[in-house]
């Protein structure tokens, strides 16, 4: 029993894993809260898709009237997905260079440049800021990830 | 050799890794038979988005009807990117939290609430059930990668 | 120190999951180019969804005919998200399976059919090829991430 706990404690007590640990968390968590973005949105402009949903404002032929778009809900949509198309390759690519040996120094580096771009991501998604504020953070978060794989890609490399 | 693979299948011997991988690959398993639910929902429904896809029922002219939305079909591809959003933070957040050195007890209940929560989220959106029961399953989901999510930062936090 | 990155690396060092960090790293870079397909195709063909996005081609009023959906466009988009579906399960997955100790060779014959037939995938979704030709190479991915899952349940099976 014990063994396996100090197995299982190995990764987890590496410090450049730690930190991955910390920023994939907190990264992922802000990207849950998007959903929370789009229900508030939702329960506020009363815009639902599921007619099962829009049911829980009016009976029968009064919660179709519910059943539309709403420019802020699908804005929080159109975030949430661009999270998903970002942050997934983040926390993929991110856990193989923290395994790939990398200074902590350049991965905390790298770890706290996409989480700061992807917070200010949605930001300048949801309030919204002119661009190319958003332009610009989805850049930094976008270049950040492609270098962290040139490091797995050198350190890893077998085709 | 041998060492190789002792290495290897170090992390797979440990009881609450072995518990994530096999949670992990069933959530991701179910998350993929949203794609045969969406492909026989646009088979028997007759509605494609992409023309290449509705020449096979009918060429040039005659297949132009089979173009449209079909309210099964976007149904189903709700449930999947619902998935996509939920499921993609479990696998995540859930490895951090398998090497993080959790009971094998506590983290059992975790994968196996998750697990079960989001087999209801599926039926519930399919069949269609009535609210809440969709919104509950889907918030026992977030609820469960939430408390994982509170052990990763507590035990490996560096910011 | 040095114990700290002789751990970090001990993963890394194994040849399976060298493979795995290859061909998780380009799947992902591929996937993330389908961001800058979706906005190449946006910019060349003057189609936004977000107001402060179509601002950068005309002010006011003038913008507003640039907030449309262009059917290259949305085929891009499709794509990406198609890839979502597909590559979240393989890195999720094949993660698992590269840690469950499977044969190099085997290993190997598994990342390349599903890296290729995601190429494939791509080149028959944006040219497009006539089907089967896009449906072929989705469902060799999805064949592979299936028998690596097959894989992963049998060698770690906790319930």
């Amino acid at each position: 029993r014990r063994g396996e706990m100090a197995k299982s404690t190995q990764l987890i007590d590496n410090e450049v894993f730690r930190a991955y640990a910390t920023y994939t968390a907190i990264v992922l968590l802000k990207m849950m809260l998007m959903s929370l973005v789009t229900a508030y949105y939702r329960l506020t402009r009363k815009a639902f898709v599921n007619p099962e949903d829009a049911e829980s404002f009016g009976k029968g032929e009064s919660s179709k009237k519910f059943l539309r778009t709403d420019p802020d809900v699908e804005r929080a949509r159109r975030g949430h997905l661009n999270d998903l198309e970002n942050i997934v390759p983040f926390v993929g690519i991110g856990l193989l260079y923290a395994l790939s040996g990398p200074e902590l120094s350049t991965a905390l580096l790298h770890f706290r440049m996409f989480t700061g771009a992807r917070i200010l991501h949605t930001f300048a998604y949801l309030i919204p800021l002119p661009q190319p504020g958003r332009g610009l953070s989805w850049a930094v978060g976008y270049s950040v990830t492609f270098s962290m794989a040139y490091k797995v890609l050198k350190t890893a490399w077998l085709l």
